[in-house]
């Protein structure tokens, strides 16, 4: 397994332009899909959605905002567009989170009011997370695991990806509000990650030195 | 392969209480270290920083602002602090970037020249990331990336885990700048994560329905 964790990790690289012919298998793209779904986040609240786009209309008209993803999206086999909720959604008395401890995670009303007062100290106190502004950010962050979990569970099975940021996100929010019928007083867009097979060779991947980035307090 | 990564998502959870006399061996410690090393980040530039703090008077200082770790602190294998690099590194026209992309990056000078240009046109526009704040965010959110590929490769060593955020920022970051030696002008925090091996059963992993968090548009 190790062997195959550090191969994994060193085949993946952001792969710019795929394949157009050769198409993931249904049952490798439902264990991609799943790694999502089972992604952790903070207090296991989900504030995300995943877009898989494969209609070839809607793709072009992403492309046209996505400067960073102009060959990925003719040529990915998947694609996916990674939404987090908002505020309205992720403040500690909105009636969704009553709702998602109650429905989701089947937590009894003590351990909901209990959990909520845990979520109220964290929003209020520990990051200031009291304007919408930075409980957007903290909903995003936690996109960026499931993100993470996709691409790391592609490369071991041997599928390429490239997590894309290169996009105008006010006028991917027009597309998205009109053409895929989201609410985006409701959602935001984190990323975008696509799938498929590379055409070329993957570059050397460079890194700093592991000791400048890791530091032991021992 | 797909067995063995439906499995690890499944075992991987919130573990609040490891067993204190059970080690990670050291390599496959350094398997989980060098998956954050070779973890992606937007345009490579590798936002971060890992405090690894066996320390365990520095644990107790860590334990005493961290209401959301105080199981985990005393009794993990490993614990770490995962560090996100300020504006004062990352913005598109900073001393940091240049070097980084000339001495890590091996880019030359015409790349660098572009690559820069594309840094500056994303900072400035797509994410009007041009204040400090949104560029810490937007540094911190990578740091999510290798928090997510740390836990899932420790889940398919059997290795249990635990996010936390359930800290008081301020508070830990003057312990931080006073008794790791971190330039909080720099740095700030992101998450932590510990490591280790369960007391515990895990509880039923609940999420929402898939169709609710994965939209399809073919």
């Amino acid at each position: 397994m190790k062997d195959k964790i550090i191969s994994a990790l060193k085949f993946r690289h952001a792969c710019k332009e795929f394949d157009p012919a050769k198409k993931i298998s249904e049952d490798d793209f439902n264990i991609i899909l799943e790694t999502a779904h089972l992604s952790p986040s903070s207090f296991g609240l989900e504030p995300w959605q995943f877009l898989v786009v494969q209609n070839m209309d809607l793709r072009e008209k992403i492309r046209e905002v996505t400067w960073g993803g102009k060959k990925q999206l003719p040529t990915a086999s998947h694609f996916v567009i990674i939404l987090y909720k908002k505020a309205y959604f992720m403040r500690f008395n909105s009636d969704y989170l009553g709702w998602f401890m109650k429905n989701v995670q089947n937590l009894p009303d003590e351990a909901i009011f209990n959990r909520s007062k845990f979520i109220e100290t964290f929003q209020k106190s520990d990051f200031e997370l009291m304007d919408d502004r930075a409980l957007n950010d903290w909903a995003s962050k936690q996109t960026y695991i499931p993100l993470a979990n996709m691409m790391t569970v592609a490369a071991l099975l041997q599928i390429d990806s490239c997590p894309i940021e290169g996009f105008v996100a006010k006028d991917l929010e027009k597309i998205l509000a009109k053409d895929f019928n989201i609410n985006m007083e409701q959602f935001g867009v984190s990323c975008m990650v696509a799938f498929g097979f590379r055409v070329n060779e993957q570059k050397p991947k460079t890194r700093q030195p592991i000791e400048d980035v890791i530091k032991w307090y021992n």
